[in-house]
């Protein structure tokens, strides 16, 4: 609750804040769409003004992030979890490897996923001794030689790591989970096999997921699988083979939108860097607070941090809250705290954050 | 476009109109929910106030459909489609069969899906000759003897046609595609061993699907499949295995709410028997319209008809369009014309579309 009305901002690390012009948009339009006197929500997945949404963002998406025309995107029901089954389903055929760089939970369960549908896997590096504080360096001399591809997790939202440059590999295709911080800065599309992105960080809200697909991977025969895991059949169906998630879509278009308004994903990566550059900076001279996350390894999206006495957690918890700065507590499995600033955060909502901090270093 | 403002009707078949006072407390509460200045789509999914969400919906839904505790309510994401491949891997094993009631086009997928994923099927009705526009009496003696299960759709939004009286079969469990008539109508949830319904027709966005499932069925050892798929492992971590559609199932708790204020099931479907009536009693009568679906096989919830002269199709189109009748072109596979009443349509909506049908009648 907010009472007072003191200016609330959301570091919640997804679903997570969108845009505020986006937010007031769909809030405008929800009840009449273009005039039509019904919600884009209650509109036929076939009919004129979806069938513009949805070529719309992938139009606007093939822009920001220049994907080549050999690629499909597919706008995918669900989450992330789901891509760890379709990947290998897609990629592989029975008794086929792939190689994984485990640097948190998501690649981690990825892994598992693929063991478990009956496909083998090579953990080519494991930084669960690290905590997950690092992500490694790799390059085609890490590649096993029977592997069909590698999976990456290329920003880790529960550990604040990123692949500072990501991987190019020419071996196999890089299979590359982005969903923390696809959008948030320039990626060359063309070092990647697949990339899949789950929505409610940079891109809309949860259940939908981008999948951006080299065409000559997932075409050709693969063992039977479920139909709506075929990217085959979802990307030749452009996403319509049955009703996809249409409202999530509409609002991944605005938010796309609104990305290319702001200068597109070089624009948004600077000030990306900006806010996350300032709070390290405000961090590493602070007495009270720690990063356990070092230098280059250190993710611009989740800048996670530790209270050095611990018995203030509490107290740091609900002051945060009353301050109007929300979803500050960390991940389960990472303990201490999170500040989620994807590209919907202003530098605003990291000043504000900032004296906070000062203020209850201060106090003790 | 609707530059004149006149009433707009939505009949689309999904995704499709949804109840004004929902969609209006939804865009009240679009920007700030419960006064904490965030949008209910920007809060995490393991915060309390999606916990009290997803709680809330699932009691009710509970509430309305007077769900036994021995079985599951599963909130997942995507479509129907997508429990097509789940029921078959989470019923059969290797080897095993499934009975499936052939009544349109989705049972149909739905058996092509169990037997493409290696299971065995058996066809033990199929409407195709008369262009489905009957449904079968079924009982016990029709269960073959190695079934599993029988699948069936209770309501074909393609052709307007449902069970009237829903099958009670004591050999097998029956499994029920209920995605155009879930909460339109009293069921007795014991006489079906799983439900599944796509949210987009009485429930609220595309992109999510209600599974009811009894609880003995889900359990046990299964082959390996994609983890999303299996009903276990969802109704263990109670629909949170991962992060779920929060936003379309903060529009289904406003739905659950609605039918709940509306008198519950029961009051609803006197009113959707009531619309239903009036329109197929005045189609009927008339001159130029005619029915392909006869006595009980009527849907209560998708009207099909089609014009005794096609010349006019375009002409009616055009016409319901400019009077603010939405949505009434028929299915690709089933040609004429279709009205969509699902809960959301009021009979002043039947009425209006009533009206003008008797002036374009009266105009030919």
């Amino acid at each position: 609750m907010n009472p007072t009305k003191v200016k609330v901002y959301n570091f919640n690390a997804g679903p997570a804040m969108l845009p505020p012009p986006v937010m007031e948009q769909a809030q405008r339009e929800f009840l009449d769409y273009m005039g039509t006197g019904m919600s884009i929500m209650e509109m036929s997945h076939r009919g004129y003004h979806f069938d513009e949404v949805i070529a719309s963002a992938e139009k606007v998406l093939r822009e920001l992030l220049s994907i080549p025309e050999n690629y499909s995107v597919i706008f995918y029901p669900g989450g992330a979890t789901l891509q760890f089954s379709a990947v290998p389903l897609n990629l592989l055929r029975k008794g086929e490897t792939a190689d994984f760089a485990i640097t948190g939970v998501w690649a981690n369960k990825a892994e598992q996923e693929a063991k478990k549908l009956g496909f083998h896997t090579n953990i080519i590096y494991d930084d669960k001794p690290n905590h997950y504080t690092l992500v490694p360096n790799l390059s085609d001399s890490n590649i096993s030689a029977n592997a069909k591809y590698l999976h990456i997790t290329s920003n880790n939202t529960i550990y604040g790591t990123r692949y500072r440059t990501l991987p190019k590999i020419k071996k196999v295709p890089v299979v590359a989970d982005m969903t923390s911080d696809l959008l948030s800065r320039k990626i060359n599309v063309s070092d990647f096999g697949i990339i899949f992105a789950g929505a409610q960080k940079n891109i809309g809200p949860s259940g939908l997921t981008i999948v951006i697909a080299r065409n000559d991977l997932i075409e050709g025969d693969k063992d039977p699988m479920p139909v709506i895991l075929n990217y085959s059949t979802m990307a030749k169906n452009k996403s319509l083979y049955n009703t996809p998630p249409t409202y999530s879509i509409y609002i991944a278009k605005l938010v796309f939108d609104w990305c290319k308004r702001m200068g597109g994903v070089e624009a948004l990566e600077d000030i990306n860097e900006n806010k996350a550059m300032t709070l390290y900076s405000f961090l590493d001279r602070s007495r009270l607070y720690t990063c356990p996350v070092k230098g280059d390894h250190r993710s611009s999206m989740n800048v996670v941090f530790h209270l050095k006495d611990k018995s203030l957690e509490k107290e740091f918890t609900f002051s945060s809250e009353k301050r109007g700065l929300h979803g500050l507590p960390g991940h389960r499995d990472a303990g201490g705290f999170r500040a989620s600033i994807y590209n919907a955060m202003p530098m605003e909502g990291v000043e504000a954050l900032i004296e906070f901090l000062k203020e209850f270093e201060n106090k003790h």
